[in-house]
């Protein structure tokens, strides 16, 4: 059985029983996940996917709408906290346009899977029609798709827009039947009377569609671009087998979406950061997953997989070059 | 002022404000250590000083003695945990005899800073005489010496000995005044009856020297050959303005005796990593220190050090390559 033979492996490594701690947990995953006593990391890559959200025009933001585009021009630029850690971690960055409210100029290194510029005011309509949702599902797959040639068999995916904490807020909401102010977080920094204005807005975009039942519909009417991409991406990046680096809030709840349809897409999952806000806390209880590293991170981007990336190496690393007790000649436990 | 001037350089970097959370603090404090606004890390260096304890005959490890040459010579082959993880982070590593029990061939890559073979057994006598602990921080201080000529500005201190969590123990509880049971873990893995044997063979320590005051006396007389060596090495880190890093729970409790003498020492330390152990987590709490990570790490050799390092660099990148708001024409907070 290889998840006894893994096991084994780890257990007899120079080292007290267990002592590597978390590290150990991963290595065990990491070989199930890939089948192999000595798992390989290939060609990491972190794919940020970007779009604009017709609900900022409602304030739920501390940003106005066009710092989504300015950001994705940053990115292209090289000087977002994402492109250093990336570039700090060896990690291939890919920037995905999956419906900026921008005509961004030609010759960009922008890879353009934009479904319309911006999704939909949920106030007034469902954030995509079925259509548009089907569209972004296919962009996002597609990338992976691409990507996947590389041989790469290890990815994040972070996000970019300015409005996506409240699709997110709303999707976990809808998805796991929780009140939404247990849902909403401040953001990017709302002050108390703007994150009680958030939760009066969230609530009556919930009102307005009570009869949404499967994560489909849940999406289709309260995500966005950038998340439904992020999904077809997930889905498809598991379907390659590959190792999936889960970011923080918005990311957890697109996996959830897919958790929801088969639970099994969790054994490739590396959950890289929990925040301090509450509703990511419970959203990875409800998973039942443990976070790598909790630093108050609060950028998105997929910064947390881009920074927990070098421990999840040292998991792969001691599995593969540690000595045994034995080859080492060390005297195990009394 | 310079602590204003790197606050205005991190808040205008194109993230939300306080976004990096934690490493927004490291980059400020690594700033203010080295007295600049674009830090850098130089030559950063492992030390894990080595020794054996009279004490451990008592029974308090789950190891017998002879693991920690053993483990020696896992270091200078290349085999054990913080192996890999210094050869992953480019970490230049050195491994210190300070006091191992065992006669060591000549021609290995080991540092001969031998006071002793073995510390005393403190149920019988004071770990070292005056004139041992005094050249055991002699002999760490020359290490640290060494290193800097290579123009290292960030060190490392790990330690490898069966028994220094019982001599930790028992210099916090001195230090601090705080009751032994809470001081003791099971260090590598100690059962409940073990436990409790350890907290008894300790507490009849305590009651034989009822009168040391100073921390040198409290380390003379419990402490370990490695443990002293350290604090040399600290000390003298700290006089040439090196950052510091503190591993586990020992390293913690050697820099404690250290910042009983001068707090400000704690400018130039990062605290890597904090285990789920009752007596870390109160001893960071006593220093007012919080750590990188937990990963429930219980391997000590430094290993906290050598994991968290990426993150450290990380928070020097971003003050350093990140573009302003104003560089890459990103709006900020309306």
């Amino acid at each position: 059985m290889l998840a006894d033979e893994l096991q084994h492996k780890i257990d007899f490594k120079t080292k007290p029983l267990g002592a590597l701690g978390f590290l150990e947990q991963l290595a065990h995953k990491i070989g199930m996940a890939q089948q192999a006593t000595s798992p390989q990391l290939i060609k990491p890559h972190m794919v940020v996917f970007a779009a604009d959200h017709g609900i900022a025009a409602a304030g739920v933001s501390a940003y106005p709408q066009e710092v989504t585009y300015q950001m994705v021009m940053n990115f292209l630029g090289g000087g977002a906290a994402i492109n250093v850690f990336c570039k700090q971690n060896q990690i291939d960055i890919k920037i995905v346009d999956a419906g900026v409210n921008f005509d961004f100029p030609g010759g960009l290194n922008l890879i353009d899977k934009k479904v319309r510029k911006s999704s939909r005011n949920i106030l007034e309509e469902p954030a995509m029609t079925i259509e548009e949702y089907q569209q972004a599902l296919k962009n996002g797959k597609s990338v992976v798709e691409e990507i996947a040639e590389t041989g790469c068999n290890i990815i994040g995916f972070g996000e970019m827009g300015i409005g996506n904490t409240s699709a997110s807020s709303l999707m976990m909401s809808k998805l796991f039947d929780i009140p939404i102010a247990d849902c909403v977080g401040r953001g990017t920094g709302l002050n108390d009377i703007q994150l009680q204005h958030k939760v009066n807005i969230l609530s009556r975009a919930l009102e307005k569609y009570p009869d949404l039942s499967s994560g489909d519909e849940i999406i289709q009417t309260f995500g966005g671009l950038e998340i439904a991409q992020m999904l077809g991406a997930m889905e498809e990046a598991y379907r390659q087998n590959m190792l999936i680096l889960i970011d923080g809030f918005i990311a957890t709840v697109a996996i959830s979406v897919l958790f929801k349809k088969n639970p099994e897409i969790l054994n490739n999952c590396i959950f890289c950061h929990v925040s301090d806000e509450y509703a990511h806390i419970k959203l990875l209880d409800l998973l039942g997953q443990k976070a790598l590293l909790n630093l108050n991170l609060r950028v998105g981007e997929g910064t947390g997989c881009a920074l927990a990336y070098p421990l999840i190496q040292s998991a792969v690393n001691f599995l593969n070059e540690m000595s045994s007790f034995e080859d080492a000649n060390v005297s195990n436990k009394e």
